[in-house]
């Protein structure tokens, strides 16, 4: 894959929030990153707009010309048709059917290619990350939601409709009450902080009340770590279910899969580290089958915050470099 | 795939209790099929001979010569590593690292190629079946158990371990007792059955009594289709409740691969037909997602009883007329 190509390429990671621009040389080492407000209200015209000067930015901050740069590549939030360049729904930027890699392309000036922003994060992992020495992986990331992507036998995969990955809306709870069914509903951070202020407000105590001052409206993944830290018995309690369900979830792929390999990452798996890991992979080793398979590797995603930017920029070039 | 390839193919079901060999020619049409007892207590020497012979005696009856055939394809039960042609392990036959091919391969003296058996099935929807038209497909079998087999990009998916398509034992139930919580132990005919032995003895009227005679030691597929064709409640309440969980599994498994096609047989799908695969899709849509992967066919198996002879014969034609 584009061995011989030294040029640096550019990953974009863009969200309902902000933009941020990575130029990323062909060591994986990041040579200069420039963030701004989506402002995705401003409609789809402006956020290219926006998108092309960042990207700009991103290079002159990495001392460089766009001459210098092999290409772009852009992890946007949603259904991605990859073959057509295309963003076919998302939500927080309120887009359907947008042309993204043509809008992009006229107005940056540089090669465009354009996936999932899950999936950039899942093949940064693969190629360079936790799980580089891999050819089949699932990353999953846990945060506000739960989000998933694939690597297949060395190649990301999409699915027929483009969705493939969407491991946080598999059912754990056939039976269970609407909105407690699925795994981001019962597993997710935001399921975990509503979960712990409903039980504090029915008076059951926790070192959370402590860490936050009794503010429960920003309860953040480092204040469920701190507690967890703490060993709040609370905040064990419902972390611990969390882990089960990742857990299960995570079995449930790797046997319907059979994969060597699982890279866990997000906003919550970062601020908790070793012990939900571990949770996480107890459940795992006693659910998957056949037993053979508790030698996938379940391990913590390596490249933290960059793997947006970096999973992009090396999209970017195992897609563009043939060209 | 070997359009130019006319010749027959020989399919073989190896199961723990029968051999089964069919000769089957470029229209898929079989053309002579012999049958006798594995036999798997002989040792697998001995079984690999009885295959030899009943592979031959299938030619026979076709009224064809060694010569004229293409090659073989064996599905065998179990974990098969189709690179080395080994059976890895398959309980039914006792068998742990048995080189299936090389053996077969002397004493029938074919080119012979190996795969699971539900991945043979699979293979069959997909080639000339149900599913013809896709190229990313899940075959389940629901019977005494569940198995699946899972055709991606246009090839049967093995994974890392060869041990892909397990969706029997995926769980969906985390929180349940031991014993009921993954889809084959919720779902499968064996579990329906021993539901209803258990209702039935607990004193809850069934037709099942009077179909069976009281006798409730054989109850079959056909027995669970008879009573719902006479709106048995209890049967009814039992099969609805096994079809809710087979949709769960497959909308989960089409959330994660998002899949144009899902193919259902085995025996328990066969007998019931359509009140069946109508309670499938009922919860499958209901819990798949996004909602638009309700575009997803579910549709019945359409190859019945030859799906394995005719899948194997399927999958020798594919891998040996390359050779």
């Amino acid at each position: 894959m584009a061995k011989d190509d030294k040029r640096p390429y550019v990953g974009v990671d863009l969200g309902g929030t902000n933009i941020q621009a990575g130029v990323v040389d062909h060591n994986h080492k990041v040579l200069g990153t420039k963030k701004v407000k989506t402002g995705a209200d401003d409609g789809a015209e402006a956020v290219v707009d926006r998108l092309a000067r960042t990207i700009e930015k991103a290079i002159d901050k990495a001392n460089l010309k766009k001459s210098d740069v092999g290409g772009v590549c852009v992890g946007a939030p949603g259904t991605v048709d990859i073959k057509k360049g295309v963003v076919v729904n998302a939500t927080n930027l309120r887009w359907n059917d947008f042309p993204l890699v043509e809008a992009l392309t006229k107005q940056v000036d540089l090669p465009v290619t354009l996936d999932n922003d899950v999936n950039v994060g899942t093949w940064g992992e693969y190629r360079v990350g936790a799980a580089k020495e891999f050819k089949d992986v699932l990353g999953i990331f846990v945060g506000t939601g739960i989000g998933g992507g694939l690597v297949l036998n060395g190649e990301l995969y999409h699915g027929h409709y483009f969705t493939a990955g969407e491991i946080g809306h598999t059912v754990l709870m056939p039976d269970g009450p609407i909105g407690r069914r699925s795994l981001e509903n019962l597993a997710s951070r935001t399921n975990a902080v509503n979960l712990l202020i409903n039980l504090i407000r029915a008076n059951n105590p926790s070192e959370v009340t402590d860490i936050t001052g009794g503010d429960l409206t920003d309860i953040r993944s480092k204040v469920l770590a701190e507690a967890v830290q703490r060993k709040d018995a609370l905040t064990l309690q419902v972390m611990r279910d969390a882990a089960h369900y990742v857990g299960t979830s995570i079995a449930n792929t790797v046997t319907l899969l059979s994969l060597p390999c699982v890279v866990i990452g997000g906003g919550l798996t970062e601020a908790m580290g070793e012990p939900w890991m571990k949770w996480v992979r107890e459940s795992f080793e006693k659910l998957v089958f056949p037993p053979e398979l508790r030698r996938c590797k379940v391990v913590a995603a390596s490249l933290g915050d960059d793997a947006g930017l970096v999973g992009a920029a090396l999209l970017a070039r195992d897609r563009l470099s043939m060209d």
